[in-house]
């Protein structure tokens, strides 16, 4: 298809179509002549991919060009695909500093769920830090008895990704995966935290109406 | 206690402590003479609380006073003031007009999923309206996969509610259940957040390496 196609298709203008491929985040369509290129369905699911970090995810251009990167090295498994399409979307909140003891004794804690859990995790992942700094600010506030049911969020946690996962895993194709990944963290979170909210007014009414 | 002590133990400046009052978020001290008044140990966990909707919470001061005022009526029962807590931090996200027909077929999804589980929750509630949000622009960006596993991420947030109100619920003083409620949905989302990338990490790596 022509470019006014693909702008049509993706409901994306066509100069930022060629911003884009000028970007190096879409790969430039089949030259037929001078002024004219051929663009294929690989473009469409790519451009939604690319609309779908930049507005959704609210990501830079270059951190998008990090991540069509990484989707587009033929030397990179779909775990690693997945991995680099996460990290975009996971906060790292920086609480103080991360050489301070309690940080370093939150770590530990969430070191000690991923065993006992039996998760297998890198320990630079930053989800690991984003779990320690919210743990460690739930300590510092004085949430103990929230930190203390870290098992019950994690087999919770555990339920959601393995629909996640299920999901991604029917998708098949990479950018759809990882579209998959970046999108179902972004609005799964927000959706979660609605359904959460939901699940506790029933809960509270019964607990206390 | 004497103001100074109090904002030794609150970790409050007293200019702030007095400020608070003026505002009426919190109620004043005993007067003893003209110029000193007697605080207890419900200021100290009102302080507490004050602190949390402020700094955690992103709360202005009008909408605090909202809550106490709720907190402090005597005619509200423990249900009414946990979902007065609970609204200060469901976030509601305007995604175009709430009377589009994407919306209002997203309401209706969100309520069918509502009697599946069994769950009693009022038709204005924001939680109700938060989660159409999401619902719809996932719709929007085409990843029905996502919204056609509703019931699957239910089930999970259900099962986190059940964790979250065993705790409130054993608080048993009313100022330190609202706080349970308040930060415990702020940083329980983002810790939630947190454990599930961990845990599709793990999933990932077992499908896909």
């Amino acid at each position: 298809m022509r470019i006014a196609e693909l702008s049509r298709l993706s409901g994306v203008p066509a100069p930022t179509i060629k911003y884009y491929v000028r970007e190096s985040l879409l790969p430039p369509g089949e030259r037929t002549s001078r002024n004219q290129a051929q663009y294929g369905e690989r473009h469409v699911t790519r451009l939604r991919l690319i609309r779908a970090l930049l507005e959704v995810g609210g990501l830079s251009v270059a951190a998008v060009r990090d991540v069509v990167a990484a989707l587009d090295s033929p030397a990179t498994g779909t775990h690693k695909v997945l991995g680099a399409a996460q990290q975009t979307v996971t906060a790292v909140r920086v609480g103080g500093s991360h050489d301070e003891p309690e940080h370093l004794e939150a770590v530990a804690e969430i070191r000690d769920l991923i065993e006992r859990q039996g998760w297998k995790v890198s320990e630079h992942s930053p989800a690991l830090t984003a779990a320690a700094d919210v743990l460690g600010a739930l300590r510092q506030l004085g949430q103990d008895d929230f930190a203390d049911q870290l098992d019950a969020y994690a087999r919770a946690a555990d339920a959601v990704a393995a629909t996640d996962l299920e999901i991604v895993r029917e998708r098949g194709d990479a950018d759809a995966m990882a579209e998959a990944v970046i999108l179902g963290n972004i609005l799964g979170d927000a959706l979660l935290a609605a359904l959460r909210r939901l699940a506790q007014i029933h809960r509270s009414a019964e607990l206390f109406e």
